[in-house]
C-alpha cells in the first residue's frame, strides 16, 4: 500500500465562486450577470509578508502552497508545518520547519513576465531548467489527447457562468483528468495544481498538463519544474514559449480542439495515428 | 494653434511582431505557424533597475513611458530627459531631470494582479482613486460604440495573424480609433497607451478605452489614472474589476461584440436609442 502522504496543518477557506451583478444590455433590459470573485489574498512566510496574489479565492491553500514551490521559496512539503488562511485579514500565514534563508534575495530579482508577470526569478530559473531532463519513455496518443481535450469542457464550470478566469488541468497520458482548477489569475491555476500535487504525492513525470490560455515563457518554465512531460493548450503560443519548449524538450501542442491541434516540440512523444506528411502547400 | 507636445529623445527601435515556426497538425502535417514575438525589457530609472517586462517589443519606448507614469514613478513628460532601448542589451534607459525620489519605497509594495500582475502599489493606488473625478459632462452613443467595436477588427493585425497578444485602442466618443496597441502582456498594452498618450499630448477625459481582456481591477485603476470615463472590454469582467468600477463611476462596458453589450456601471454617460425596460424574465 502506498505511504500516505505528509499533510500540513490546513485551513479550508474556500470562497464562493461567483456572485451576481446587474447589467443592462443593448436593448436596455436588466440582465443579471454572473462574476468571477476576485479576492486579494497576502502571503506572509513565516511572518514575513512576500506577496498579494489577486485570486478567486476557490483553492487559497493550495495556491500559497504551489506559489511556495514554483517560486523556489520552500523545497519540500514536509518543511510545512502549517497553512492558515483568514479571509477577514485577507491574509495566508505560511509557518515552516525552519525559516526560508536568504528570503529577500530570493524575492528580489522580479520579473513581469508576458501579461501575468509574478516576479519570477527569472535569471535562476533558466538555469535550473537548462538542468531539467524530462521523462522520454512516455507517450501521448491522439484519441487519449482527444478524450482530454472533450473532457475539459465539462469541468470549465466557472469559465461557463461568469467566464474571466483562466483553468487547468492536470490529466493522465490516458486522458483521465486529476484535478483542474480555475482561477481569474492564469498563474494562480498552475501555482494551485502545484500545491495539490504536493498534498496529494502526485508525481507529474508521466503527466499532461492542459491549460485554457496561452503558452508563454513561464508556463513552459512551470511545467517544466513541476518535470511534465506534455504541455496542452487550446490557445496559441508566444516565440519565447517555443524557444523555452525547445530547450526543454518538453511536447508542447496548442490550439487543440475537438479533434485538432498543432505540435510545436517534443513531437518523439506523441503516439500520432497520421502518416507523417510533407508539407502543405 | 496648439503648442506642439515636449518630446524627450526617444530611440524607435521596434522589434518585428511575428516569427514563424513549424508545426505539425493532427494529420502529420507540417504547418508553419505565425508566433507572436516576446522578448525581456529591463527598464532602468536614472541607472537605477526597476524591472524586466516582457513584451512583443513593438512600441518599447511608450511602453517604457506608459509603464513609469501608471506606475506613479515619473510625475510629467517634461521630466523625461531621454528614453533609449538597446535590443543587444535587452535594456530601456530612461533618464530623469531628477531622479526620482524614495524610489526604494515606491517599487517595494508589491501586488500580483489577477493573471496579470505588475506589482502595483495597489494600497496607495487606492487611496488615489478615490479621489479621482471623471467628467460627467460627456456621453457615448451606441452606434457610435458599435463603430468603433467594427474599427477594432481592422487593427488586430497581430492577433490575427499568431494569436496570443491582447489589444488596446483609444478612441473617441464619435467611435474613432486615436491609436491601437497589441502585445503579448495585457499591461503593456495599456501602458503603451498611456505613454502615447503622453508623446503626442492627448487627455483622456473625453475619450473611450477599449481592450480585449478582461475588466480586472487594475484595468479599471488604469483607467481611471488616466482619467478616461469609459471602459469597454469584448470580454466579462471580475468582482473587483465591478467594484472598483463602482467605486469610480467609470461608464463599464462588457462583452461588446457585433451590436451587443452590457453595461455594468456608469449608465448615465450613455445615450441608448432603446428604452429603458423592465427585468427580463
Amino acid at each position: 500500500m502506498a505511504k500516505k502522504p505528509y499533510r500540513p496543518q490546513l485551513t479550508d477557506a474556500a470562497k464562493p465562486a461567483t456572485f451576481e451583478v446587474e447589467a443592462v444590455n443593448e436593448r436596455g433590459e436588466m440582465v443579471p450577470t454572473a462574476v468571477a470573485g476576485e479576492h486579494p489574498l497576502t502571503l506572509y512566510l513565516d511572518k514575513r509578508e512576500l506577496v498579494t496574489l489577486m485570486t478567486l479565492g476557490h483553492a487559497p491553500e493550495a495556491l500559497a502552497l504551489g506559489y511556495l514551490r514554483n517560486q523556489r521559496l520552500v523545497g519540500a512539503l514536509k518543511d510545512v508545518v502549517a497553512v492558515q488562511v483568514d479571509w477577514e485579514t485577507e491574509s495566508c500565514a505560511v509557518t515552516t520547519r525552519k525559516s526560508v534563508k536568504d528570503l529577500k534575495r530570493k524575492m528580489g530579482k522580479r520579473t513581469v513576465t508576458s501579461g501575468c508577470g509574478q516576479g519570477t526569478m527569472f535569471g535562476n530559473l533558466m538555469e535550473e531548467i537548462e538542468r531539467i531532463k524530462l521523462r522520454n519513455d512516455v507517450s501521448l496518443g491522439d484519441e487519449q489527447l482527444f478524450t482530454l481535450v472533450d473532457k475539459v469542457r465539462k469541468y470549465e464550470t466557472i469559465y461557463k457562468q461568469a467566464g474571466a478566469v483562466h483553468g487547468c488541468a492536470l490529466a493522465t497520458c490516458e486522458g483521465e483528468i486529476l484535478m483542474f482548477v480555475e482561477d481569474v489569475g492564469r498563474h494562480n491555476a498552475v501555482d494551485a495544481i502545484a500545491g495539490y500535487m504536493w498534498l496529494q504525492g502526485i508525481d507529474g513525470s508521466d503527466k499532461v498538463f492542459y491549460t485554457t490560455g496561452r503558452l508563454t515563457s513561464e508556463m513552459v518554465i512551470k511545467c517544466a519544474q513541476m518535470r511534465i512531460p506534455f504541455l496542452v493548450s487550446r490557445s496559441g503560443l508566444t516565440q519565447m514559449g517555443h524557444e523555452i519548449a525547445q530547450k526543454t524538450g518538453i511536447t508542447m501542442l496548442g490550439r487543440a480542439s475537438g479533434r485538432h491541434y498543432l505540435a510545436f516540440t517534443g513531437r518523439q512523444r506523441l503516439l500520432s495515428t497520421a502518416p507523417r506528411q510533407t508539407a502543405i502547400a
